[in-house]
């Protein structure tokens, strides 16, 4: 199958579903094209996912396709932006209809899920290997950023922490049991917050998705904004899946250091915090505060923690 | 080196560079954020360049930072619009600091050469790939697209073409003569025509930028434009570097079918086309005029041709 079939066949599907108003053009020119609405901004980013770093060899192609896509919508959420559309820089070393049917698959039940748009792509031959940029929108001034953190601010998750990273211990397993099924859903198919964060906006001082651990994380927005933070390791959020697989000291090590769980970590003032709906209020569990000064002064956590995640390491 | 110091070392200073007005939040955040202009449509684009497919393996890394991003500002230049920034997705196996430079250095001298500004990224392991997505403005409408072509236009090209489809066979030569010297700076520096692009805006019917071929890329607008062509071998640009390296024929062959010159085609009106500022007008050549019908009628051509470049064979 040559490049123009597989686009066809494929992708174009994905642009014609879910295509909103400020997509004036879609893929089959040399550039999309899109209008914004007056007074908005526009909130991008580009992710890139490859085989045996981000997501293991053989991976299932449909859950790939979600995966991918919920990755990239996930920066969305943590700014609190509107999707809008997006993206796709597909490298693959076969045009294999099996493959591709699944990940588009995958893909399009994502993008139904996310309320976006394909708006364009590339499709070349090489290594598996998957960019995605996203597109949202936010009121002109209102995304959310990692800087606005100041001492006395909430430090609040969504979610629960630390199923996807137990996932990484059961993706080869044959017959995982209810509780390893339910760790593994969470990593096949990530739900980023993208209500919540919308919720958020106005009220949040500063936010940032988890998708390299709590602490790595949160420690973006500590130091963006120049401050610290207390949190309380008996806080953390934990699934009973979770804590059914696992001693609560590991079950801690794993939410506050393991990647891939894609919740939202946001800083909020207590009185915005109780001013928000109860039904986003919820939506966050209170973790921690905001400090003056530098870094995470943690409390009641397992003595040993493994550092925050790299993208340059490779898959174990 | 970790991810975060590379990108602080490498891209950061990238995108202080030439940072525009429309970019309100560049790297640092989850994501990007930026503001157009009332009354301005968002063009982009996103490309990927793979090792061993659309570049050689051991390619320089500064031709590489180069190509890259000229690549993918054709787009631009295909639609007239005017750059704005950039976000780049890099895959590489290693973070080896001579070839993160010379990449750098031909990003940063192609970023001032181009006008455009990085706004965000993702560095991650992997087999070498590039991805970029390119982004530019246009007053709202006037997007230069492959579907105006119309019955009686002229059909024009810029620069001369076959210079980069030759330049593949002297990659690997270590001493090449003055004309083999031209036709590879051609390959490893193109440079998209933006500012006659821009100037089309309003003039041209339609356009494509040539990245695969002459006929391969003109078959694409006339596909979308529902219309034909004839075009006159004859009256193609050819280099005096091609010339001297090739016969007549084998020169016009490779000015129809190979790829990599980032040129423009454009089909416009021949009152449009008169009314052209002198300046603009002779950058373009006329090679033919497009009809009713479909496909492409060409005259004064060389008996063998081969096919349009297609992204999914392999580098010879």
């Amino acid at each position: 199958m040559g490049e123009f079939d597989l686009i066809r066949r494929f992708f174009l599907p994905l642009a014609q579903q879910r295509r909103d108003g400020t997509l004036v053009a879609g893929p089959g020119d040399d550039c999309a094209v899109q209008r914004l609405a007056p007074g908005t901004d526009l909130v991008f980013s580009i992710d890139t996912l490859v085989e045996g770093v981000h997501f293991p060899g053989h991976y299932p192609p449909e859950y790939l396709g979600w995966r991918a896509l919920a990755v990239a919508v996930s920066d969305l959420a943590a700014m609190g932006a509107d999707p809008l559309c997006y993206t796709l820089a597909l490298t693959l070393p076969a045009a294999t209809e099996d493959w591709l049917e699944g990940f588009a698959s995958g893909l399009a039940k994502a993008s139904d899920a996310f309320g976006i748009a394909l708006a364009g792509g590339d499709t070349t031959r090489g290594p598996l290997t998957i960019t995605l940029q996203v597109h949202g929108s936010v009121p002109a001034g209102a995304a959310i950023t990692r800087s606005g953190a100041r001492p006395g601010d909430l430090v609040c998750v969504s979610g629960t922490l630390g199923d996807a990273g137990e996932a990484l211990n059961w993706l080869s397993c044959d017959e995982p049991g209810p509780q390893a099924r339910a760790v593994l859903h969470s990593y096949h198919y990530p739900r980023p917050p993208l209500a919540l964060g919308q919720a958020l906006r106005g009220s949040a001082s500063a936010g940032i998705d988890i998708s390299d651990g709590l602490l790595a994380d949160l420690a973006h927005i500590l130091e963006a904004s120049g401050v610290g933070a207390q949190l309380g390791a008996d806080k953390l959020p934990l699934s009973e899946a979770l804590l059914a697989l696992h001693n609560r000291d590991k079950a801690v090590a794993l939410a506050l250091t393991s990647g891939d769980d894609y919740q939202l970590c946001v800083t909020i003032g207590p009185d915005s915090f109780q001013s928000l709906p109860e039904a986003v209020r919820i939506q966050l569990t209170v973790i921690g505060t905001v400090e003056a000064g530098a870094g995470i002064r943690l409390t009641g956590a397992p003595a040993r923690l493994d550092a925050g995640y790299d993208h340059f390491r490779e898959y174990s």
